[in-house]
């Protein structure tokens, strides 16, 4: 198996994945168990038992999300924007192949339905089964899977979501088009009239070029832009920003959250997550 | 130079610098150039100038702080505490080698005095000739050099300081008594009736025992105990703790640090900063 992947290697008789995002920056992690591994139509998919994260998701030999921290990523991306809509009955995942997101939408009662759209099948199945502590073995009747293109999708739809979060992996390849501008602006129309939208925008430290990009083209198309940051530590830098677009002002309701079971967010967090360190006030 | 040195390499006529500091995690740098390299009467002391980081001090081969990111724990392991204490003139710190510390205490002109601690001579007058980013080439009259054993030095001392800052490096070999019970002891006696006193407690992640265990005995012996956190992305997991123990019940006054210059601190991140994510709350 090593022999066709360059980020898998042995020394002194231990596994090793070396992920190859950086030229100049390069993590590696001790693995105590490779617990599946196959290639789909479009990845290399991995679930590997690690000494330092636990299990984690690995795509084409970059962690995706681990035992250990990926429900910071989760509950961040999640709860934040759950707080801020009134009542979201109808929701639009796009990635979000850990199944970790639709499992913490699954915690309000009065979420009706998520379309959950993920390219890759092989991801959500692999999470389901292997990756228990982030996807949580999702199985609700309100989560509907749709394996196709994201963009796709969402073009295709009008004022049908109350609220829409954008799951993507890094702007680079395939995902690049879920960072420009037409994308939002299929979200602004696919999203109801108090709708809102968020996703990932990058490291503020690493990528603010990105997550700048990201805050600009939102703020130019929704009612209000809004930008909050969370720590994940497997993500390089450990500090990340999410972005949300609202179609109208809507002060966040952090009470909404305090009788969820999370282990990162509460009421406190999402209160704080939206005061920005200085430099990050100075870039926007 | 790297025959002797375990922790640089080279691999296709590039130097990394690979940290040693876990069993199951290694995070290797691509380094430019040495700037600096000699071994102290303590540790093997190097600047090295990296294409992620920028400048990089490097003691015994682990990154201490960077250009990049060095001034998010050096402004908020000063100006959180600054924000506190109503009027503080005579601070003492402890370690902070890297001379960023002090150099954010004196932006403070009420600040009429600071004993600054450090075990290792060469780590200071390095970081003031080759990490400008991080020390500000630091020359202030008020700072009084004290190149000895803080533990030693801070047991000498009774009802002297309106805030003493222990900047350590890791609770292992020299740095362990740091976090003792009877240290914190000697910072209570060193304090005055309405003093202050800041430590860094260790990720909330990868150390929660050490954070527990550092506020926990901190809270048995001041009056009043606070945790903050902040990220700091060279430091593994990138989320770090900071332990306050005040003498007095003090409320902070985040417009103290309304006109600092500063590059990560503001009034909002003095607010926020005590903000715990749940996990963190459960485990105090």
């Amino acid at each position: 198996m090593e022999r066709n992947k360059p980020y898998l290697s042995r020394k002194n008789g231990d596994l090793w994945l070396t992920e190859d995002e950086y030229d100049n920056l390069k993590v590696s992690y001790r693995i105590k168990d490779v617990i599946f591994d196959q290639q789909s139509s479009f990845q290399d998919v991995m679930i590997l038992e690690s000494y330092h994260f636990g299990r984690m998701l690995v795509l084409d030999g970059i962690v995706q999300t681990t035992s250990v921290d990926g429900h910071i990523y989760n509950e961040m991306i999640s709860h934040v924007p759950m707080s801020i809509h009134p009542d979201p009955k109808k929701v639009l995942i796009i990635g979000g192949g850990d199944c970790g997101v639709a499992k913490e939408l699954c915690k309000y009662d009065g979420v009706e339905h998520i379309d959950m759209v993920e390219i890759d099948e092989l991801v959500v199945k692999t999470c389901i089964e292997h990756l228990p502590d982030v996807s949580g073995r999702l199985a609700d009747p309100r989560v509907h899977f749709v394996f196709d293109d994201g963009v796709i999708f969402a073009a295709g739809k009008k004022n049908e979501y109350d609220l829409i979060i954008v799951d993507s992996s890094d702007p680079i390849g395939p995902a690049k088009v879920l960072f420009e501008k037409d994308f939002y602006q299929s979200l602004h129309e696919a999203l109801k009239e108090d709708g809102i939208m968020v996703c990932q925008s990058q490291s503020p430290i690493f990528h603010a070029d990105v997550m700048k990009q990201s805050y600009t083209r939102i703020s130019e198309l929704f009612e209000e832009a809004k930008m909050y940051t969370a720590v994940v530590p497997t993500y390089p830098g450990g500090f990340w920003s999410f972005t949300i677009g609202s179609k109208q002002h809507i002060q966040p309701n952090p009470s909404k959250v305090s009788d969820k079971e999370t282990k990162y967010v509460n009421e406190q967090i999402v209160n704080s997550c939206f005061s920005l360190p200085q430099f990050i006030t100075e870039i926007l």
